[in-house]
């Protein structure tokens, strides 16, 4: 069945198609500017840093729903091997490793998602064959760094996580950026946090995949609004779901990539760095989140760091 | 045959085993404190931002001499897959990638090399198994973040690349230093460029490969002396191979990774950051460069930034 | 805690190591003679085929209980690439996959298992290093073909499927042989059938997983007795599971693998096998079950097919 | 530029579209009958066993030529590790693997080419999708077992190997045929030597990949005239290469796989059993040579025996 009216209706309104130009495949990453970075490292103060990755190990979140998005399997091709025969000389251990692109700590490509036969800047989703992404891989994504801006939700909601399902709208937003005492500018970059992490941390695999809170409909025009350059959250899914609408699926992931070309990030671990931000009352901080060039590829296994 | 005696004299010149404790992990990135990294930030000054890391593809300079440390091979696990079977709502693109965690841009984890049975801080080197790096793995790097240097070895030897096989020495990184105006201090990042890249840029991985200018045995007590935290290269070996003595292989290594604790990073393509820093004469710049979090991974992947 | 005298007393009853003199690595595959492969080939009446092993698919039975021993994932590297450029000419499609060795329908190898530092035929249990077995990999099995016989426990016993944990004994293994009509020789094959395997086509994998009906510690002096050449079954771990004797685990697996170097196999599809043994009455085929020849390998998938 | 008109009347010739149905996914497979299987079995006779797969190992005869058809990985998941965390209880040690499906010795799945839009039997190309091969799969192709007849081609022109790009005649099969003393009848196997493979052997990897020698255009009416069953060579590229007409690239390709509907082998390991029929003067045997079911693959590894 096609998408309701009220899906196209703010797909028209939040669509990013040209505005950098006909051949653009970065989105709103282009919101990065000179200005939002230094803007960014002039939010490093005391220089703590805060890593946001998940471990890549075989017990990550992947349970196995979307086939072949694997956890990650390192394996060793040599252990202590002695380069010239002799133990008493050098010795290396070397290894190798295979995962889903998208199964631990990533950003989606633009390339991730398509509907209609479209992808982000109206490039076809054909470019998007078996040799990857020919357009708006995330091998285009560039640098990626910035403000980031943790918007804590769930502390805001007075919670220690978001209810599985919960619809996070713009007044959510709104409110967590209060919380904050940070105006969004356009170019941060935002970390939605809705505390779904904690069950991975607690062992829980299952429940941190279903149900998620996360980002909904009634939030875009939001991230529009505040020319986001890209958003993340701590969750599997990174929007709302089960989602709001009955018989559609994940329209955010539509409205993010294909229309606004935002990139999303998902399984950011934000614990810490929340811990520490309602701690201090500091909000805002260095994001450094470039993501692994996969030539061609439809997501960027990421290490992202938060220096404030 | 023993390692000779010019060897373990300068191992016990710069061996760091229990400066950070005895049960330390971390080595010279310990030296990556609050105050460094306040130090990076603080040189950020126009926002520019360079990228260090080679494309994670197919064509990367892997040619199988290291069997199974692979080029990234990257490939599909669902092409515009409708996800409720309808192309006009939500299709999606994922992929699966397999690769040697040390065949592109990475950085060296302290156990990737031992002798004589040890690895960095005096650990067996059996704490290495199938499993991968009970000690001094990657996942126990942490944040690499902080103020990077460019010693621009090329330059200051007013050529575009040096000799395959030229020696690095601490007067080398001294007119370096000098050329970039900087004073390397305790807790900097320093990348080392030697143009060896270029040779990979013109499509020559054999040359690239072999032989290659490095860091020499004369350039480790200037390492250890001026307590740089971490120390990057744009070759494939990260030291000048063929060495500097007969019969003794990679003892740079060595002295890094086991006696000093240094990580050491390879493949970091400097070209377009040396350029920029020879243009307006500014060679200090925030690095953020924290590696995948390869659960006890012997290296790990990083996608570094540059920020000026 | 040791192994309990109990199995000592096992180990030493049935111990091949020497048998076939000090290097031998292929154990009771010895016993595939000349005649033992004329017996099989005699076998053949009708020419009916019958494949057993299970598909390589991400359907595969394992659910993760092993790390690393994943289900088959493949996936794409070309697909319809025209090699001219041109459509109308030649286009290949092609594929990779990655898979636990020991994941599907497959031979253990003689090195998989060891205990108190050895493997099958007194080799050091060292000689498995991180390049694989040295020794006894699965590459040192060579052909394995000869008669096979089905030993149909479960209709010998008139259930379709063993109940889970059920231990096979030798007495068992004479009534599955007197219901064949069959007198097992040496350097027969055999194929002994619980029934598990409907559990997995059921789509049960959790089911097919455990409690597993198995040969047990009472089957041992059975296999020895009769000189089978190989043994394979319908489930994932062989023996039964649980085990027989408290603390400890998989005692059958070390008497055949370390002490007879008997060569065992995992997940055949004996169903229409079994199918038309029970309905035209005749237990006996030739089998031909050579595993892929993986270099140092600990397990080789095979695809094996019995014809009657 | 298009196939030329010589091709499109040679395809007209040897088409099997149809012939065993509209839904027909195996083509020439089909004539491997149980007639055909017992005529294979009756073939043996001194029960002595020639396996062809080459080893799978990093050091197979890929060199990169075909980007992600790599040699066989493999490594260790697991190595001696005490179950129960005793060692002198059971140990396990485990592997994992990763390979190009058509890197070793394998059979094309008739879904492996394609040309103008078709596969096999008609069936659109666009049936391939980036989930594999929804027809004409390897997994589709069943048991192969049959009669296999050794063409020994060089033996037959009285040379331990044809030159690179020796195009194969029917009349060279004739008198291959002739040497072996066979007439090759429905649903035989044919084994095509070409002796290329003692260059693999000898380690010389870039002559073994070109230039090849093989079968031809003039070879394709013989074996359609035949109905050979499926057909083998010692080559990586099955067909001549370079191959007879300008500008057209692997016809014999297109003819066997998407016209006939022929399976082909390829890296299959002729030598000692091309010794032992050149020895014995028998060139007949039973082949078995399923290949791995591979779900959707467009190859599959085989582990091929031939049994005389």
């Amino acid at each position: 069945m096609p998408l309701p009216e009220e899906f196209h209706a703010l797909a028209r309104k939040v669509n990013n198609w040209g505005r950098w130009g006909p051949e653009d495949e970065r989105g709103t990453l282009n919101l990065l500017t000179d200005e939002a970075v230094r803007r960014g490292a002039a939010s490093v103060r005391s220089g703590k840093r805060f890593p946001l990755a998940i471990p890549l190990s075989q017990n990550g979140p992947q349970v196995g729903f979307i086939p072949g998005r694997i956890n990650p399997i390192r394996t060793m091709i040599s252990l202590n091997e002695p380069l010239t025969g002799d133990p008493t000389q050098v010795c290396f251990s070397d290894d190798i490793f295979v995962m889903g692109a998208q199964a631990a700590t990533h950003w989606d490509a633009l390339a991730h998602a398509s509907y209609d036969g479209r992808i982000y800047n109206g490039f076809g989703s054909a470019t998007v064959t078996a040799a990857g992404a020919a357009r708006c891989g995330v091998d285009k994504a560039g640098p990626v760094a910035g403000r980031g801006v943790l918007l804590d939700v769930a502390r805001a909601k007075g919670v220690e996580r978001l209810d599985g399902g919960y619809a996070i709208t713009g007044d959510d937003l709104d409110a967590a950026a209060d919380l904050a005492g940070v105006a969004v500018e356009p170019g941060d970059i935002a970390l939605v946090r809705t505390g779904q992490m904690r069950l991975l941390h607690g062992g829980d695999r299952m429940a941190y995949l279903y149900p998620v809170a996360g980002l909904s409909l009634r939030s875009v025009e939001w991230m529009r609004g505040h020319d986001v350059a890209a958003a993340a959250t701590d969750t599997i899914v990174f929007e709302v779901y089960p989602g709001e609408l009955p018989d559609v699926e994940l329209p955010v992931h539509l409205l993010h990539l294909v229309e606004m070309g935002m990139t999303q990030g998902q399984n950011f671990d934000l614990e810490d760095l929340a811990a520490d931000c309602a701690d201090d009352g500091v909000y805002t901080f260095l994001l450094a989140a470039t993501p692994e060039p996969l030539t061609g590829g439809l997501g960027g296994p990421v290490a992202p760091l938060a220096i404030k």
